[in-house]
């Protein structure tokens, strides 16, 4: 029965294809973004050439094994757009944006990385980040947040919540809600709000 | 002339330990901590040999090569020990620790790891964060620090100073400075404070 078997052979296919998305998301947490192809089809058991046909190059790779985080990053930000209070909008989506990266240190590298120029990735970045600087002037309107707050402070922000290297996962994510808690109350105006020294412009690749 | 000879060998074996100490400095600012001590060898033009002659462990040069910055974080702490305003203490001797971590990353990283047990680094982190700790009750029984800030948050917030990785040092130090302030900011009590998550004990090997 030739159907079946091209179908066995797909299925094959399919699964290899999310084993090494799976042991590429996991390589690139545990030790960063430079674990190189043929140590994740090592660590995936196929070989290199394997990996090569699914993804040609790192980038493809990389951007496979980070789409489904993108994707929530993403919801989150377009539900945050959707609420209707701009002060708890801008703060439940940096909590929830702070909590998906310390589940995934390689996706909170990869996030605040000059990332290798791939098209669907930055592009997920850039709405993202345009969508979390919407958020904040809109919380800034309100009086929610105080008007020195730049775009820059939340990606500096961003930036050491991925500094939080305690394990496990849980203890990250616990001390990283934490963590998102004290910046936040840095963020809120108040008559005694102290100057804060000059926003700093990090060298992001984004836009807006 | 033997004395000089002898002198001029000495001088030379100086020169060696010194290049050795500041390579392996470069070096884990750069690229971890992990560096092997071949490569560090081999960028300080000298054999492996002569490194272990001088380092017989890797846990030694990691003492000798961040020796400095230790003392200079002790000694900022004993001189906001020795301040008379509480508040304005504990702010000073923040902003500076967090300015000594931003300029040297191999040393943030060392100063917030597991780092291995060798006993003078440990006893200088020991008693750096000891007096952080009594700088941080001093200002909160003066009022100038909320009382549900732990010592865990100062932890968690130099760990955090760390994540940021702008280049080159002066970026980061610049962008440090501005995350010290929002940190600070965030420690100020005030009327319409925001109740904090649960502090998270993160695994050090501190005492107090």
């Amino acid at each position: 029965v030739p159907d079946e078997v091209d179908q066995n052979l797909r299925s094959d296919a399919r699964d290899n294809r999310d084993r090494i998305v799976e042991v590429a998301r996991a390589a690139f947490a545990a030790d960063g973004l430079d674990v190189p192809i043929r140590e994740i089809a090592r660590r995936a058991n196929v070989g290199v050439a394997t990996v090569y046909r699914r993804f040609p190059t790192k980038e493809a790779l990389l951007t496979a094994a980070f789409a489904d985080r993108l994707a929530v990053c993403l919801r989150i930000v377009e539900e945050g757009l959707a609420a209707t209070d701009p002060g708890a909008a801008f703060r439940a989506v940096i909590e929830q944006l702070m909590a998906v990266h310390a589940q995934d240190r390689g996706f909170a590298r990869a996030i605040t990385s000059q990332f290798p120029q791939v098209y669907d990735f930055t592009k997920g970045r850039d709405r993202t980040l345009t969508g979390v600087h919407d958020l904040l002037r809109r919380a800034q309107r309100a009086g929610a947040v105080r008007a020195d707050v730049r775009l820059g402070d939340v990606i500096l922000a961003l930036m050491a919540n991925e500094g939080i290297r305690a394990e496990p996962a849980e203890l990250r994510v616990a001390a990283s809600r934490r963590f998102a808690a004290l910046i936040l109350a840095s963020f809120r105006p108040g008559p005694d709000a102290v100057a804060l020294p000059p926003a700093v412009r990090l060298p992001l690749p984004i836009r807006g």
